[in-house]
């Protein structure tokens, strides 16, 4: 990443504060934090991208509302339950969590966003996330912020954080940020949530153009399963507690804000990938010389969602056959006698053909634990890179079943 | 099925011959039979339908342009090679074997339809293949319909085939068909051959039209894997042996004689999902009252599509959140408070919410070998079927890799 790094997440912006406590919101007697609140010092300007999957859970339904009544300035999450397909109740839910944290921090409901992740189709147990919310808010500190990416982990291996400070036009801003997700991870909104904070002093429309461009050269170029979440959510806040005059859209300071922000959701994606569920393959998957840009991202998506083409990955096998025959099915105009294929600049496939590149020089890079694969069409000079990974016999082994956690759920 | 099965496949309806002869086309050591021949004794009329996906095996395109120009007479078809992706060469190897397969039955080039499959991207070994043709045609004979059957399987386990015999319109006909197909299994022609022999006295266009309402509703229904091959292939030849006159187009005749083809073609789609590669379950799944045809298919396709959905499925796991979110990124129209799911015939959600039903009960169905999942949209009255399976973690890992067959090739 061409900015500095430092130290920390979501508290790295000055006047951001954090905590995260144990509600034991999927297990009554887990001790692992599940429940985490960020809140600015300062008020916000915010900006928000959601899932575009039809069926939303109740918290994305109600932080839309708010983002487009009012600015958010603190945020309230939860891990081990989605509150998606939970109906009247599901939003009532989430209001009274709404409620909850806006009292504890002295703010209006508009103010806070709401996020939830985990099991779909059960209630949340307000009973045990209503108490916790008091505490929780009395606990926020600057020191905590690695203590949100802990707490909104699911199937996650490890925590995905990131800070980094950048200089706009003559202003040095921090942005920090946090994200999980692990399965139903698709292009168009991973099945994630990430939260960011910056402390540069942003126009609104500056925010929101940032975020939507970032976003779409980052979370959705990913993808392990193909599917797609009920409770994908990204929120920016910016409090300004830099200083500095505020960025108006269009500047240079804009636009250094908005790569900043890219390259930040970018290596933030780029770990969901690496920690997807049993995943042992970091594959970047470049299309090249497509007729259109529509073109290239249906070949790019068919190949990342092709369960040949991934289980090929998994065995490390340079098999260019599927490779070729999801770019034939893909509804993308090709032409078969142009088609390349390569692996990390091998040719494995030249014009529709085996290329004379030996088998055993494929394998070693397909036996690698992160490789490119190039496809070029020949066809014009549009392309779209997704960054993805293979499926695995312990993937599925691992989603066979939740019914272990419905069978003690009290519905 | 409403007709009366009979003993055998291709062979079953009157003047069809058939012959099957092991080439050695995968392995040269190998014992099993690998190339077939089917062949009528009288002229026919004959039909075909074809994979979509655009990137198509040279015997695709070949056995296309023969059935525009002449009616086919003969098959001859190849396993252990799909000969796909082999450019200008694939397309002379094509012809290789429909030249020596005329030759032997004194027939036409046209006359012949060609059909392969198994790897993609490796030329056919044509020094294996062709000296095998005049002997295999020698052999032809009305006893050897099962071995057509046999010589075509790739990784099915068990050898597909089906005869029946009907009444069309006070006219006994028979027929006969075979197929294969386990992996790479997508709606719209799944990967598969499928031959199809009759002896009614069919109009070129009553064939033709009958042909693709029943793959409509039989081979376009099934999903495995959610992969399109390059080779999918349905060839039919009509001799007329069984006498009567013509049947026409719209005529009574050809409506049962369609029927029964959907019938016939349907049993065996039903087959391949079976024995779908390492599948353990065969999933009905119905989408009722969407608002068109097409929401009803997009919804029936993201379902039957999700790796998350068809994990539960292997896990006996009755979880109809992955369900429903599938059916919210499918694109069709709908609305979350009104969808119902059961699990054969047991609510699991209801109106977009956790259903009354105890889980053990969802739970003893999804633990079937079969079971059928009921989506009602409650938008409208169009509805679609699709036969589907799970994915397993053996899946996975048996399709990990072709490296050991690439590494010994000649290419």
């Amino acid at each position: 990443m061409p900015y500095k790094k430092i130290k920390g997440g979501v508290c790295a912006p000055k006047a951001f504060l954090a905590a995260a406590i144990a509600a034991g919101i999927k297990n009554p007697d887990a001790t692992r934090t599940d429940l985490t609140v960020i809140y600015s010092e300062q008020p916000c300007v915010s900006a928000g991208t959601f899932t575009t999957n039809k069926v939303k859970a109740a918290p994305v339904r109600v932080t839309q509302a708010h983002l487009r009544a009012q600015e958010l300035r603190a945020i309230i999450a939860n891990s081990g339950n989605a509150n998606a397909c939970t109906g009247v109740m599901g939003i009532n839910d989430t209001r009274t969590m709404a409620d909850a944290t806006a009292k504890a921090l002295g703010l209006n409901r508009r103010e806070i966003g709401v996020c939830s992740t985990g099991v779909i189709g059960l209630p949340l147990p307000m009973d045990r996330i209503t108490p916790k919310i008091a505490p929780l808010c009395a606990a926020i500190s600057a020191k905590n912020g690695t203590s949100v990416a802990e707490a909104i982990m699911t199937s996650d291996t490890t925590k995905k954080e990131i800070a980094i400070i950048v200089d706009l036009d003559g202003q040095k801003v921090r942005i920090g940020a946090c994200t999980k997700g692990a399965g139903m991870i698709c292009p168009s909104m991973a099945t994630m949530l990430c939260f960011v904070t910056t402390d540069a002093n942003l126009s609104k429309v500056c925010l929101q153009k940032s975020l939507l461009e970032a976003v779409e050269s980052s979370f959705n170029r990913i993808c392990i399963d193909g599917d797609m979440s009920t409770n994908d959510t990204v929120l920016v806040l910016a409090n300004g507690a830099a200083g500095g005059p505020r960025i108006a859209r269009g500047s240079k300071a804009c636009r250094q804000f908005r790569d900043a922000l890219q390259s930040v959701l970018l290596t933030l994606a780029k770990k969901i990938v690496r920690d997807g569920e049993r995943v042992t393959k970091f594959v970047t998957l470049d299309v090249k010389g497509a007729p259109t840009y529509a073109d290239a991202k249906k070949v790019a998506e068919a190949v990342s969602k092709s369960a040949l083409v991934k289980a090929s990955w998994n065995g490390g096998d340079p098999n260019w056959g599927r490779i070729i025959h999801a770019v034939g099915y893909s509804r993308a105009r090709i032409r078969e006698e142009l088609i390349d294929i390569s692996y990390d600049d091998k040719p494995a496939c030249e014009g529709g053909l085996v290329a004379k590149t030996p088998i055993d020089e494929l394998r070693a890079i397909a036996d690698l634990d992160a490789f490119t694969i190039t496809i070029n069409l020949h066809l014009g000079r549009a392309d779209y890179t997704i960054y993805t990974s293979d499926i695995s016999p312990e993937y599925i082994d691992f989603n066979r079943s939740e019914y272990a956690y419905w069978k003690n759920a009290r519905i």
